[in-house]
Parts: C-alpha cells; structure tokens; sequence
C-alpha cells in the first residue's frame, strides 16, 4: 500500500517520537511506505522543522550509504524555564513539609505529565553523551531512571538497599550516607551491567552527595564509567558535597519548619548546558 | 503565525499521543494553529485514519460545544500477539532460572521499548474503563505502574513494605503473602488516594495472588475501588487463587530446575478482551 504525505507525516513522528536516538535509515521508510527516497527527506525537512519550531526536538541527518536519520529529545529554553518554574512552586508548596523538615514529593513522582517532562528535560541535557544505561537507587529514583532511559532509549537498572533472590548474585558495597554519616549497603545484580558501560546515574534527591557517591563507587566494581549525574532536586549543604560534576533541576535552598516555609530556585540546569533548541 | 497542514500533522500527533484520553476542543487546535476549525477537523480525520491503520490507537470524537476529541491508546490483534510471542520467548530463556526456581526478570522490567509496549497494551485493555490512578507494590511493580499511568494518563501510587519517613502519615495493613503464608506488611500514604478513587492495581508477578489482594484490602481502607488489576506474568498456580478478575500478559506453566526449562504461553490479554482496532 502506498502512503499519502499526509499518512507518512503522522506515522514518521509517531515512529520517530519512539525510537529516541536511534538511527533510521530511509530505505526504512521507503519500503514502510512504499515511497520514494526523495518523498521521504522532503518529509523529514517537514519534521525537522516543526519539532524544532515546537520545541519537540531535532532530527539529526547521517549522510552515505549506512545513514538515515535520528530523532534527538531537545527543548527549548523558554519552554524549560516555564517547566521548572512550574516545578519550583509545585515544590515550595508549604503543604509538603513534614516531621523533621523533610519533603512529601511522592505525588510529583507519581505524575505521568510531570514525569514525562522530567525526563524529557534531563534528556535534552545530555543528548550528545555517549550512555548505555541509566542508573539509580530504590525506591524513590525509580521513576526518574525510567523516564529518562524512555527519552534516551536505553535500560535502566536500579541499585537496592536489600538483597533479593529475584536479582541473582550481586555486588555489594556499603557506603556512608552524606548528611547522616550513617554506614549502609547498596547492592546491584550481576547481570545488570556490562563491563566498560558508560552509566547516567540520577536520583531525585541528592545532600551531601552520599547515596550517588555510593552509585559511582559501585560503577568501579563494574569497571563501568560515570557518563553524567542529574538529580531533579538539589539541597542547599553547607559542608564539602562528595559529587561535584552533577545537573539539577531544582535547588533546595532553605527549609524553615518553624515558619512553614520552603525556598526553592531553579538548579544548574540552565548554566551546565547551553545546547537549546 | 498561521501552520500549514503538513505542520499541523506533525504537531497534532505529538500533542495528542501525549495527552491520551483527555479531551482536547478543536478551538484549542484551531488557536494553537490559527486555522478554521474545518481544517482541523479534516486533519483529526486524517490523523484517526493513519493512527488506526498503523496500530496505535484511535481518536474519539466528543461532539456538541463542550467536545473535542481523545486520542484512546488501542494496540491491532496482530500485533499484540507478535509482542505477546516476542515476550514469551524472550521469558523462556533458561539463563532466567535462579536458585529456588525464581525468574531473574530485572532486564525485561529496565528496558525502556520493552516498558513502552507492555504500558500501551495493558493500557489498550482497560482504555474504556473509568481510573483515576494506577497502584503498585514496591519495587519490581513500579515500571508496569508508571508505563500503564503513562499511556494512561493518570497518576500512578507505591505500596511499601516499609515506612520511610518521606511519606508522611500512612495507613498499614498486615495480609498473608499466597504462596509462602508468611505475615506480612504493607503500607500508603494517606495522602497518596482519595477517597472514592478507581484504581487499576498493576504488578510484575502474580502466583497465590496474596500481595494484590492485600493491595485490594488496602483500598477498602481507603474507601477507594477496584477498577482492575494487570500484572506482567502469571503463574500457575495448583490451590485456590485468592484474586480471580485479571488480565495478564504472560503465563508461566512450567518451571522445571532439574531439566533447566521455563513453559510459558501467552496470559488471558486475549481473551479478557475483544477490544482491539
């Protein structure tokens, strides 16, 4: 069956919008659609276009025999200045304080919307990096590991604090958290990671730097390789943090319980990277 | 400035695929584009045309002032068995075994496309049924949850085994785990469900069905109801199973330790439903 342009446009982005990263050549989308080469690029000028008009992202254009084209996640800066605006008053909501001047950000982490932009966001970010995976610890980063592998297109794999049967043999470690000095294990399966990965390790919370200074040391073990660190959120700490090279989203900057007043600003996001659409 | 059709199509697409099941009005389009609104509605035909014929999904049309129209997630019979096989096969794998009988499934739920297809087929089963939100059970349960909340579009929630000092306050149950009849505990944030809620429970795994129909218990605390309940793989199971309304992907028949083989065969999906495109 031969596609109309029409067609072949809502099929392209739908297709392209699910493969992140991934290189398509056009001979695929030739024989998917039954049309010629020079229809298809006349497409992808359309496409390219308008994701970058709309802020939806690039496509990327590998020219010669073995090339295609590759949907790369970008956003643009005012787009990403209005999200973590948004965030930093979803998160400044005095609401979310509890015992001991800790933070509820379990509904955040359980908005598909917010997530998907989240992930979308630290995507954009690091685009142009080299990742095979994208690493986190249980419980709470979960939800971030996975947007973020989603919008790279690679796996995620998640470090536990306990030791299951389900994850086969595992490599532990044990660690100091950063702000409690408390001693404490981290354990990932074997299987999970091969040697020499290039790993994106993210969280959604990070202090002193403890639990994702635990992360890398746990990479060693694998003689994997730290390829980046974001965390949605940054906390404000007065001693030495244990990770420097890192890109938040948001920043943490005082809690007050007395008061019930949270002060949050937008993280590094906007000085780490420059390479908006 | 005034978008062309080719440009529409391509925007529509990504605005509508991420947006599923919530009503958009064609004045929203038809002012986002600055286009008539007769153009708009010819595009939506176009765009529910090449979303059915491509397999993913279809678009309702609400009609009268107060309508718009929905794209609804939808997988075509075809391709949901070719996935459904591909997982079968990729389950059946003997390198899987762990000792004890268990399944090391840790790659299947850390792989984004693999993620992505199981979300959009539980979410194409129950795309007709009224939810609220998605429910799960820490930690192996949360990638089905926030894939399903995510083609969904609906916030997804986490049962914990333990109590983290993160969640506020939180309602606790104690229910007998189906196959090892160990006492066990589970609990919520309070503020995580209100009450009324519809709540679809997914999880990774179900044997004796104890931990789900812990989770059932746990919404009646709530005054929350059962909407449904998905889970990745089945297993068999020779006693009475303590949940009997579900649908599943896969099912495990066999595991045999000593011969080194896994038998599975396709779950319920099919025959749980006759909803497809």
């Amino acid at each position: 069956m031969k596609f109309r342009r029409s067609e072949r446009l809502v099929d392209m982005t739908y297709y392209l919008i699910n493969h992140p990263r991934e290189l398509v050549s056009l001979t695929f989308f030739s024989q998917r659609y039954s049309s010629a080469k020079s229809s298809i690029s006349e497409d992808l000028v359309i496409i390219r276009d308008t994701f970058e008009n709309q802020g939806i992202g690039t496509l990327q254009t590998v020219p010669g025999a073995a090339g295609g084209v590759k949907y790369i996640p970008k956003v643009k800066k005012e787009s990403a200045q209005e999200f973590i605006n948004q965030l930093c008053t979803l998160i400044a909501d005095p609401e979310r304080l509890l015992p001991g001047g800790y933070l509820f950000m379990t509904d955040l982490l359980g908005d598909a919307q917010i997530l998907n932009e989240v992930g979308k966001h630290i995507a954009s970010a690091v685009s142009d990096r080299d990742i095979d995976v994208i690493m986190t610890v249980a419980t709470k980063g979960i939800p971030i590991a996975q947007t973020v592998a989603h919008h790279l297109n690679v796996p995620f794999i998640i470090v536990r604090r306990d030791n299951k049967v389900t994850e086969g043999s595992t490599v532990s470690i044990n660690y100091v958290s950063g702000s409690s000095k408390r001693l404490q294990m981290m354990s990932l399966s074997k299987r999970s990671l091969k040697e020499g990965a290039k790993v994106l390790i993210v969280d959604d919370f990070m202090k002193a730097g403890g639990t994702i200074n635990g992360m890398v040391n746990l990479l060693s073990e694998f003689n994997a390789t730290v390829a980046g660190i974001a965390v949605l959120v940054e906390s404000e700490y007065q001693e030495e943090r244990l990770v420097d090279d890192y890109i938040s989203l948001i920043k943490l900057t005082d809690v007050d319980v007395k008061e019930k007043r949270i002060q949050v600003s937008p993280g590094n996001y906007f000085s780490e990277q420059a390479d908006f659409i």
